[in-house]
């Protein structure tokens, strides 16, 4: 569907449809990887898309970026090696740096003109990338993954969807070398699309997680400019359920969560009783 | 927008936009109250909209229905009398008929023709509106709950949203007729729109309730339909928190929540649990 001043994004089998007013169309390019475009919208701000799919806006991006972060550090016991997979716009980069105890945060983004896009039109998303603990690795991370062997305490699979080339990041194949890639007590987080839109791409993400690690768990977080909004996550795990927080690590999150837009321990530890449907969806019964 | 083949919607200020496929435009008419119309669709299967507004679909309509009803039912000590205002398409009565000890529900809707047209097009809904303790009152809501005194231990508010007739529905005066229409330890429920798209709206209608009532929570449920999704409902109550179920109840809603397809009381428990933006926007600090 083509509208004059709007940028419509199409899926659920080109059923459903959402549309941003248009002030601006600040950047268009064909990247090695991708088609790379940002506009400028009324309602989110600045609006960055991938191939076509929204990505990251102004108004939302911190719920994506918090979730993703906080919940799996506030599990960990110690956590002084994270690994990001995709995510070039340094949105969980950015939340990770705020704890002292990390050592250091790998960033792998096979696209770094994802990373140098955002850099001028999300500035406040790639901050965190100047931080001393982080390197920037402009590598495929399926090759990255396959190599490090019980490195990292957190992985975070921040993909696109589960098509083309993002595709093999949703294979238990994938999912068993970033298990090999985690410590004993590691933990991974990924986002896992809309059960309404996706319920057989979803039920299979979850059985996929299954087969490779012993506690897998969802939960879900709202993003405003992705397809029906309703948003799932997967936390998959090797000893610590994601509602055991580490009680060491509450005092100081009490006063960081004062200066986050999203998160905070409560709503961590109400976000995984999970209705009916979200059980449904992902098969836990 | 005008696109063809398309139900397309545009909202926050017409910079928003969902749009849903079409296969029929099943109905159309203008009441004397609103433009009412359905269609089907290929995403969502069918869907009302009153002025143009979506309100009702197929796929979507269980999660609603079901938070709105047995949310307050599981706080309500003793629950004899229940009263909907709007809600016209019968959902809401759908679900409180499933508790055999409610003695009374009314239906409180203005504009015959929504019932009507939800007979025909929404069996499903609308199939609790023939129970024997149900009644069907074709009147104005504002001038219902003026009459109405310590009667209720339970009102919903389902209603469309704070534009034109409906407006009323969410101002301190309305919200004080609630109150004197339940009894002693009533409970008011009703949708409070999506805070990411009218933030001075939501804050406006959370600041309305706590000037009536002592207890006014929130929480979220997604309403895939529904302008950006994410959904916000307020309870507000004269005597019990929202978390504090009645536990002369947890028995038989053990047994019940295996049939509903949102709805089980660890999710009702965790949804209290709000987020700090969802907390900002409702002024809960």
């Amino acid at each position: 569907m083509n509208v004059s001043g709007w940028m419509i994004e199409e899926f659920f089998r080109n059923t459903f449809a959402t549309g941003f007013k248009v002030k601006a169309h600040l950047h268009s390019e064909k990247s090695t990887f991708q088609q790379i475009d940002v506009f400028d919208t009324e309602a989110v701000g600045r609006l960055l898309l991938l191939d076509g799919k929204t990505m990251v806006s102004d108004k939302d991006e911190f719920v994506y970026h918090e979730v993703v972060s906080h919940i799996p550090y506030m599990v960990s016991r110690s956590c002084k090696k994270v690994l990001i997979i995709g995510g070039g716009d340094g949105g969980v980069v950015r939340e990770f740096v705020k704890h002292t105890d990390i050592e250091r945060i790998d960033l792998v983004e096979i696209d770094e003109r994802v990373i140098e896009v955002s850099k001028i039109y999300f500035p406040d998303c790639t901050s965190g990338l100047s931080d001393p603990r982080v390197r920037v690795l402009p590598e495929d991370g399926f090759a990255f993954i396959k190599r490090a062997k019980a490195e990292y305490d957190i992985i975070v699979v921040d993909s696109t969807d589960p098509v083309d080339f993002a595709s093999g990041l949703f294979t238990d194949e994938f999912y068993s070398d970033v298990y090999a890639a985690l410590t004993e007590d590691g933990i991974m987080m990924n986002q896992t699309e809309n059960p309404f839109l996706d319920e057989f791409g979803v039920k299979n993400i979850y059985g996929n997680m299954r087969k490779v690690f012993p506690i897998v768990q969802s939960f879900t977080a709202p993003m405003l400019i992705y397809p029906g909004v309703f948003w799932t996550f997967g936390f998959s795990s090797k000893k610590y359920r994601p509602t055991d927080l580490n009680p060491a690590k509450l005092g100081r999150m009490n006063s960081l969560e004062r200066s986050l837009k999203w998160y905070n321990t409560k709503w961590h530890q109400g976000a995984f009783a999970l209705s009916n449907f979200h059980k449904h969806m992902i098969g836990q019964e």
